[in-house]
């Protein structure tokens, strides 16, 4: 803990200037800053006080994530806005999404299954009891944003696939046939890279980036009644929240 | 929203049931439900009720991501577990990962700068007021878990790079130094693959997938001072945290 002198900064290397280049106009990029067009290299250049070359690596950095396109004579331009999800809310992404075009589902799979024990003992089911399971990709507009599998408890789960699943979000068909909000989530999130046949359905390079979150949904009396497994498209969707520490206790609200 | 007759289920294809095992597979093991090594192949063939052709490409799915080892006579393994970092409250990894093993930082810049204007504008800094840019390497033992560029406003940034970076978190050096706890945090999360410089600072596989944290921290009064760009490895991190609607509002508290 004795205070250390300031280490003296090493000479830092293209790519590590490229890299604080790339982070800072990529959150430019999801902000819109830029109207489709992104400031020539010289521009860019002259903003991040670095060389073109360092720029003209940034800017690849960016492309090989899909983020921007790039050729000769047209310039640099956004491929793709991302669109945010909230960690903040237990919305659906229809109702997340809602201005920004229209969500489709294509349900691949609606069916009954005994789950695995695993999966079971999450939803408080009896060994053998049987869940519902759906399987859906969610579309918006043309392009696929994730793909969902999804267990239900049975006196929820029955209801829910007798309903139009193309256009709904199930969340919102969970609060019809309950009769009330969701209570409460766990989520996990982590980022994995897409195998073969999950890239080929979401329509994305193989070995792209997505984010995938398993999510357990609790009713509002806490009783457990969807588990889902969601994979989100890394190059078309980020999660967004906020973290604030309410002064009369010491628990952190997400707004 | 004409109630629709539940849709048959189609031949669910080998490759689909395999993500379905995968997905529950996944979460066991981050539970803790294995101790190391995995059941045997016909085991969790019966357990999930597929066939053991199922369980060798779920199995592959996993090794994949670097999550098991498998080898002939020897079986499957945990290669290794993944470390929980919540998302719920302003905690440094240090401060999270207490019980797991010693963070040990290694500072690769600490600097002053001049931020780019998108920076300085999100840390109300003046244009061309400087800042104080640092870039550590965050090991958990041996093996790195994330790469941190963080930009902190000077009256901050100042006395935390004349403290010990190396052995804390630089929330813990803010809060010190600001004499009191944080106030709140936005935070941006996606999912990226590895280039091939932050591939190898983290020494992973390039292309490898990466959880890109952007956070933006306040004091309790709501002045922004800590703007940080987290890559952490998509291999050894989950983010992990629960919502709940609190009765008596409409807000949503990430507990």
């Amino acid at each position: 803990m004795t205070p250390q002198p300031v280490p003296l900064s090493p000479p830092v290397r293209r790519a590590d200037r490229a890299r604080q280049v790339a982070d800072v106009l990529r959150q430019q990029i999801h902000g819109g800053a830029f109207d489709h067009a992104l400031p020539a290299e010289s521009e860019l250049a002259a903003e991040f006080t670095v060389s073109r070359n360092t720029i003209r690596d940034s800017l690849a950095l960016l492309r090989d994530e899909g983020l921007i396109d790039r050729a000769p004579k047209v310039g640099t331009h956004v491929a793709q806005r991302k669109y945010e999800h909230g960690l903040d809310a237990l919305r659906g992404l229809k109702e997340t999404l809602r201005g920004h075009g229209e969500v489709r589902n294509e349900v691949r799979v609606a069916t009954h299954v005994t789950p695995p024990p695993a999966v079971a003992r999450r939803l408080h089911l009896s060994p053998g009891e049987q869940a519902v399971y759906i399987e859906r990709l969610r579309y918006l507009g043309d392009l696929p944003l994730s793909l969902d599998l999804t267990y239900l408890v049975p006196d929820i789960g029955d209801p829910v696939i007798a309903r139009d699943l193309e256009s709904n979000d199930v969340f919102a068909l969970i609060e019809q046939i309950a009769g009330g909000p969701l209570g409460s989530a766990d989520l996990v999130l982590e980022a994995i890279t897409a195998d073969p046949h999950s890239a080929a359905a979401l329509q994305m390079p193989e070995g792209g980036a997505l984010l995938l979150l398993e999510r357990l949904t609790r009713l509002e009396d806490g009783r457990p009644v969807d588990l889902e497994y969601i994979r989100l498209r890394g190059d078309r969707i980020t999660m967004r929240g906020s973290l604030v520490r309410p002064s009369e206790t010491s628990d952190w609200r997400l707004i």
